[in-house]
């Protein structure tokens, strides 16, 4: 298989960039003395995981129990479900334990906490529970000062469950460009899950581990003293948000979707193109971002940006690939039907998610079929 | 298999919904007397599909040359794939017709018209084509008024292609939201489009079939002289775009996104639930239209609307359910964590395309498992 013999649209993935990005995040996480349990939601790939594994990561993080039972199957057992367990998926839960997987499963409730204790002690099983705090008002956690992580952490040990630690996600990194921002954040990110071990560790509970990350404070991180592991799901592909977040550029994004141009409206300066939101996703995080990139950035066969062209408007199966703020009425001659596109995603994690699977590219020019799974 | 069996996220069907939507539709266009050949790029779910066709739909529309080869599997022949073909896709095409699928395909410009007759007379294949009809300035397709229209037509009649009609599509309808603008949307994709069968017919060339359709315009249209049929997809489903244009009530919409409540951020009156934007896609339909409904409009488990709450905000795995306009600190009593709620989405054929199969709800209660599949 190569490039020429792919029908479109179709995901690509760039082999000698994911390996750069991956080699990138081991080689600044072991230099800041951490381990690295990188985030498989982004890619549901065994071989882009298997490549993670390979090069330094220590277990990986999943969204779903779905990821964690197909990782599972694929022979890696240290798992950590980072969404708040609920009683309903408790009994997957156990399943997955019962077969000899590690799974980790996170709490930032008492009610949450007293139902797994109750859970684990009623089937005999020692559920490891990390905590989640809540280190920027972003989403889900408790905050480091708040009572109720101690009480959280009581409820948990006094009733046999091992307390494996804290975990926090500084999804907040994404509304921030520059450097300083981004260090300011990974330092808060740290401080803050930092405190909240400490408090758990006075009060004479046990916290080994530290467990933060987000892609855009993982690369920006100055110090990580007290964090044991980062976590962080989007680097290996990297995207336009990111691009626009400053931590990487468009030549290190390494998922794009191959297209065709099909027909033209040339007093619009169109090219419609058979990939749309189907093949891009809905996903338009470029959108409140300082450059907007419409559905995406389009490149040449190849792999090279071809200036200010993006995915302007998307249909379900078509796109409209126009110039950004100039008409090009000569985009009939520019891109005749038939040229052959790359486009370069908003969110890695949405457009791969359309997908059944991925074509490798691979540096000499042939490519492989690595499949992705999705459901829960 | 009940309701409450079912594990969460999931992609819910009523189906009494669904078949209300299905009938409908068709006793609309029997009146009207046209032919119906719903799209079924909404489902892509062999038991939608079959309930369209026992109904009374006439073959199908899809979107994709994989949704021909499912479907045709499925023992569907009459399938026309409204994107316009390009020279890369003919093969395909051509394996369908030769294994008998009575699949029809469609043009736009000359050279993709001289394409298809050069690789037809190559492969001794009569392909039938239709000619895509521009009647807003929407996306694809060639002004009636336009000689290229005639142009067109002779390259295919004139090497023995088939001409077997003209196809539009109003996808401007869907900017609407008052009855009378719809009304004028449909009559003017219905003029448009038999003024460009009666030209080319004028020039001697055949043009049976006339074929328009989208849900607004089908579910508005006063008149359909010249018209033989008539397509649309999200009607089968309708979803809160629609909704807002003005062509269904939420009582109507037959698709939901069952999710769990797994934590709160009291002071935001934030209730975290367990489907995020991969369950609902990334669709913000209704972000411009009068009513924003963020991610999606919540429901109590059995469908009922709740008021005001929405899911104001997604990550992947994680929906934020808050109520529109004022603040509900009392949320956490409202919906307890294990809470299940009903997510009526923004778009039927975005939020679909995230799950691997439907649950079909049935009056009794009971519920069954509709696959579904996706990619290319």
């Amino acid at each position: 298989m190569s490039l020429a013999s792919l029908d479109t649209p179709a995901a690509l993935i760039d082999v000698a960039r994911m390996t750069r990005n991956i080699e990138r995040m081991q080689r600044r996480l072991d230099a800041l003395g951490v381990r690295f349990r990188p985030h498989v939601k982004t890619t549901k790939c065994g071989q882009v995981v298997r490549a993670q594994i390979t090069a330094g990561a220590q277990g990986i993080t999943v969204s779903t129990l779905k990821e964690a039972e197909q990782f599972f199957a694929m022979g890696i057992s240290d798992i950590v479900y980072a969404v708040g367990m609920v009683p309903s998926k408790l009994k997957q839960a156990l399943a997955l334990r019962r077969r000899g997987c590690g799974l980790k499963i996170v709490a930032d409730s008492l009610y949450c906490a007293n139902a797994i204790a109750a859970f684990g002690r009623e089937h005999g099983e020692t559920f490891e529970v990390w905590i989640e705090v809540d280190v920027d008002g972003h989403r889900s956690g408790i905050p480091p000062e708040d009572d109720l992580l101690i009480a959280v952490g009581r409820a948990l040990a006094d009733c046999g469950m091992t307390l494996g630690g804290v975990l926090a996600h500084a999804g907040s990194s994404y509304e921030y460009n520059t450097h300083a921002d981004l260090v300011r954040i990974a330092e808060q990110e740290r401080e803050r899950t930092v405190r909240a071990a400490e408090r758990l560790r006075a009060a004479g509970l046990p916290c080994p581990v530290v467990s933060i990350g987000s892609t855009p404070t993982a690369l920006s991180a100055e110090r990580l003293e007290g964090v044991t592991e980062v976590r962080a799901g989007v680097y290996v592909m990297f995207d336009l948000v990111m691009h626009n977040v400053g931590v990487c550029e468009t030549s290190d994004i390494a998922l794009s979707v191959l297209t065709t141009v099909i027909g033209h409206q040339e007093e619009k300066g169109w090219a419609i193109v058979d990939a749309g939101w189907m093949a891009m996703s809905r996903d338009r995080g470029t959108q409140r971002q300082p450059h907007d990139f419409g559905y995406g950035l389009v490149c040449s066969e190849d792999g090279e940006p071809l200036g200010d062209y993006v995915m302007s408007s998307a249909n379900q199966e078509h796109g409209i690939v126009s110039r950004a703020g100039a008409t090009d009425r000569d985009i009939a001659a520019r891109f005749p039907i038939g040229t052959r596109l790359r486009i370069l995603p908003n969110h890695a994690c949405a457009t791969g998610a359309q997908h059944p699977e991925y074509h490798a590219l691979n540096e000499d020019g042939s490519v492989e079929t690595w499949p992705r799974f999705y459901g829960w």
